[in-house]
C-alpha cells in the first residue's frame, strides 16, 4: 500500500509517527502540505510538496489521506483522487457532511472507498461497529457526546465554577478550541456528526443543516450550579429516536442525570449510548479527538483498506431521510427564569404552564448571585410534547414586563 | 445460509425468534434439543430431533450454532460440524477455553470458522472490535466486568444491604444465578473469558487454568460497607497489563474508585476498559447476558459468515503465551482484620507492614456489627509490589491469637 497525505497538521504527523513506528508494509510515498518546507523535521525522507500533483498525479500512489479540513479544497483533492482511482480516508466531517451523498455516490460508481473513522469521535470506532455490527439490527435510540471542546468547557465550568467565557478562553489557549469557536459551542460539528452517524444507521441520507441545534453559549454558571443541585449535569447531546415509524433527531444542550452513563463522560471524552431493538443499551467511550486516538483512526481504516474490509458506507439511490418534527416528541424541562421581585410572578408562569397542560415537578426560587430587584425561579416539569412547551414558553417570554430573561434545557431520560 | 441449531435454551429461542422477525435469508433447516418435544410452540415448522445427526449428517447445512452449553458433548458436536465441513457459532467460552487451540487449529485446517461472538461479555461486540480494530495495535491495559452473575450480586448487597447469601438465593430465584453458581462466584467464569480476550489480543494461546483467580465468596456486607464509607464499590475485575515485557493477568474482587468508569457498571450490565498504544482509553459497554442480547452476538456471527467477513481468529502454530507473576506487580490494598479488642494488636500489625516496607495510607477501627471483644481494623495500603504485601499478609495472619479473620482486596487503577 502506498499512500499520499494532505495535510501534514497534529493528525497528519501523528499518523506519520504510527506508521514509521509499526514499520508495517504501508509506504508514505509523498506529503502535500502548505507548509512543507517547515516541516522537514517530521517529514525526514518523505517526498514533499505545496503541489497537490505530486500525490493526485502519482499513478504508484493507491490510497490519499485527506486530513486538510476546510472544504473547497478538500473537496477538489478528495474528487481527483476518486478520479484518479484511489481510495480516500478522511477525517473530514465537514466535507462528507455537506457533499458526503455525492462523494459516496462517486466513489461507488469509480469502485473506490471514502474512509472516515476519525471523522466522528475520534478513536472510538463506531462508524466501523454500525457498518459491521449494528447494521444487523434497528437502533432505536442515539445519544451522544460527540464534540469533546463542548464537553470540556461544560466539565471545566462544573469542576472549577468558571465562567463560559473564561474557560473558553483557557480551551482556545491549550488548543482545545479553535480562534472562532462557533463550530463547536454552537453545536454544528455535532450536528455534522450526528447526520453522519443517522445517514449510517438509517441507509439514508441525513442532511446536517435540516438538524435542529442548539449550542451551549447561552449557558451560564447559574445552571451549571442548578444542574448540579439536582444531582444532574449539562451535556450537548446528539440525540435521536426512531418512534411511531418517525426519525427524530436534534442536538441540544441537556440536563443528564446520575443514572446516566453520559453522567460520567467528562473533559474532552467523547461517548456513544445506544439502544439496540435485540442487543439492547451499548455504550462506547473514548477519546474524542487529540494526535494520536484520531490518528489511530486513520491507520484503521487503512489497515481495512489493505486487508480488504472496507466497505462502501452507503449505496447508491438510497435518497434522503425524511425527519420527524422533533416538537412532536415529549421531554420533560429545566426552565430558568429570571424575573422582577415582585408579587405575582410566579402565578402568572404558573397559570400559563397550567393553561398549556404543563404539568410542574418541582419549583425553586434563590436570591444568590441575581441582581437587586431579580430573582431566579427554576421549574422542572413533567415529561409534555416539546410543541406544548414550546408554546408555554412563548406566552413566558411575552410576559416582557417581569420576566426579563430565560433559559430552558430538556432533561434527557 | 442454512443453518442448524444445538440447543434450543433460553439464546437458542432467543434466535429463532430473531432469525424470523428479520425474514432475511438465513434458513434454519434443523434443531437438535434433547427435549424437542416439549418445545413445538417454538419450533413450529422447523425439523427437530434429539439425533444429532439430524443436523451432522445433512450436507444442505453450512453452519451450526452450538448452544448447547457443557464440554464433552459440545465439542463433539463442534468437531463433527468442522469435519463435515460446516463453520460453526458458539456460545460456550467454557469449552473453547479449554479446546479452543486444538479446536482454532482444526477449524483453520479445515478451511471453516469458529465464531464465538456471544461467547464473551453477551451482547457487547467486543470479539469482532479486538479482531478488526484493536489487531492494529497494542493493549496495554484491559479491566473487565465480565460476570453478569457476579456484578448484580455485588450490586444487591450494596444497594439493599442484602448478604451475599440472600442476594445469591433471589439471583438463582430469579434465574441470574445456577443452581451451582461456582463457576460464576468463584471468578471460573471470568477467568475463561479473560483468556479468550488475551489469547485474542496477544495472538497467541492463554491457559485459563493458568491465570490466577479469585472469586467473591470470602466477601461480607461489612466489606461492601467499607468500601463505600472510602467511595469505593467492590467488582470482580479480571484485569490484564502489559509491561516490561510482561504479560500480567488475573481475576480478583477488587476496590473500585468513582473517578473509574467501572464504578457505574451496575447489575448483570458488562463492561470492557482497555488501553490502547495509540488510541487511549475505550469503553465498552452493554448486556452481559439475557436472551436476546447474546442470541443477537450470535445473529451477528451469521451475518458476518454470511457477507464472508468472518474471519480466523487464531493463526496455527502461534503456540502458547507465558504469563507473567502477578505478584511482581504493584498496587495499593484495602486490609480489614477481624483483631481481639485488647491493647498492642494494632502495633503488631503495623509494626510487621513497616518491617516489610508496606506503608500505610490510612487505618481505621470500628465497633459496630462486629461481636463483644472483637474489632474491625481496616487498612488501606499505598502501593506496593504484591508479593510484598502477600509476604506481610502472611506474618499478620500468623499473629492467630490476635488476628482472627482478615481480607483483602487490591485497589484497582
Amino acid at each position: 500500500m502506498k499512500i499520499g497525505i494532505f495535510g501534514l497538521g497534529t493528525v497528519g504527523q501523528g499518523l506519520v509517527e504510527i506508521i514509521r513506528q509499526k514499520e508495517g508494509d504501508i509506504a508514505i510515498a509523498a506529503v502535500v502540505d502548505r507548509s512543507f518546507a517547515r516541516k522537514q523535521q517530521v517529514l525526514k525522507e518523505i517526498p514533499a510538496s505545496a503541489d497537490r500533483n505530486l500525490i493526485l498525479k502519482d499513478p504508484s500512489i493507491d490510497t490519499v489521506v485527506e486530513l486538510m479540513g476546510g472544504i473547497d479544497d478538500a473537496l477538489y483533492v478528495v474528487r481527483s483522487a476518486l478520479e484518479h482511482g484511489k481510495n480516500v480516508v478522511t477525517a473530514n466531517k465537514a466535507l462528507l457532511a455537506e457533499h458526503g451523498y455525492a462523494l459516496f455516490q462517486f466513489a461507488e460508481a469509480q469502485g473506490k472507498f471514502i474512509c472516515f473513522e476519525a471523522a466522528v469521535a475520534g478513536a472510538i470506532p463506531i462508524i466501523r461497529n454500525i457498518e459491521t455490527i449494528f447494521r444487523n439490527e434497528r437502533i432505536t435510540r442515539l445519544m451522544g457526546i460527540i464534540n469533546g471542546t463542548t464537553n470540556y468547557i461544560l466539565t471545566r465550568m462544573r469542576k472549577d465554577g468558571m465562567s463560559y467565557g473564561d474557560v473558553l478562553e483557557a480551551a482556545q489557549k491549550q488548543g482545545l478550541a479553535e480562534a472562532d469557536p462557533t463550530l463547536d459551542v454552537g453545536g454544528y460539528d455535532a450536528q455534522q456528526k450526528l447526520a453522519l452517524l443517522i445517514s449510517l444507521i438509517t441507509g439514508k441520507w441525513v442532511e446536517a443543516k435540516n438538524i435542529p441545534v442548539r449550542g451551549i453559549t447561552e449557558l451560564s454558571s447559574q445552571d451549571v450550579v442548578w444542574a448540579e443541585r439536582f444531582h444532574n449535569r449539562i451535556r450537548l447531546v446528539a440525540d435521536y429516536c426512531f418512534q411511531n415509524d418517525n426519525h427524530y433527531m436534534h442536538v441540544t444542550p441537556a440536563l443528564v442525570n446520575e443514572q446516566n452513563v453520559l453522567y460520567d463522560i467528562e473533559y474532552e471524552n467523547n461517548a456513544i449510548l445506544f439502544q439496540g431493538e435485540y442487543s439492547g443499551e451499548h455504550l462506547f467511550m473514548g477519546k474524542g479527538a487529540g494526535k494520536f486516538p484520531t490518528a489511530f483512526s486513520v491507520y484503521s481504516d487503512l489497515k481495512h483498506l489493505q486487508s480488504g474490509s472496507a466497505r462502501w458506507s452507503y449505496q447508491q439511490g438510497q435518497g434522503y431521510l425524511a425527519l420527524g418534527d422533533i416538537a412532536d416528541t415529549s421531554s420533560a424541562f429545566y426552565l430558568r427564569l429570571r424575573v422582577k421581585d415582585q408579587p405575582g410572578v410566579l402565578a402568572a408562569i404558573a397559570q400559563i404552564l397550567g393553561n398549556n397542560a404543563l404539568s410542574i415537578a418541582s419549583v425553586h426560587q434563590d436570591h444568590s448571585a441575581v441582581a437587586a430587584g431579580e430573582v431566579d425561579i427554576v421549574i422542572h416539569t413533567h415529561a409534555a410534547k416539546r410543541s406544548r412547551f414550546y408554546k408555554g414558553l412563548g406566552e413566558i417570554q411575552a410576559l416582557k414586563n417581569i420576566v426579563l430573561h430565560q433559559i430552558y434545557l430538556p432533561v434527557l431520560t
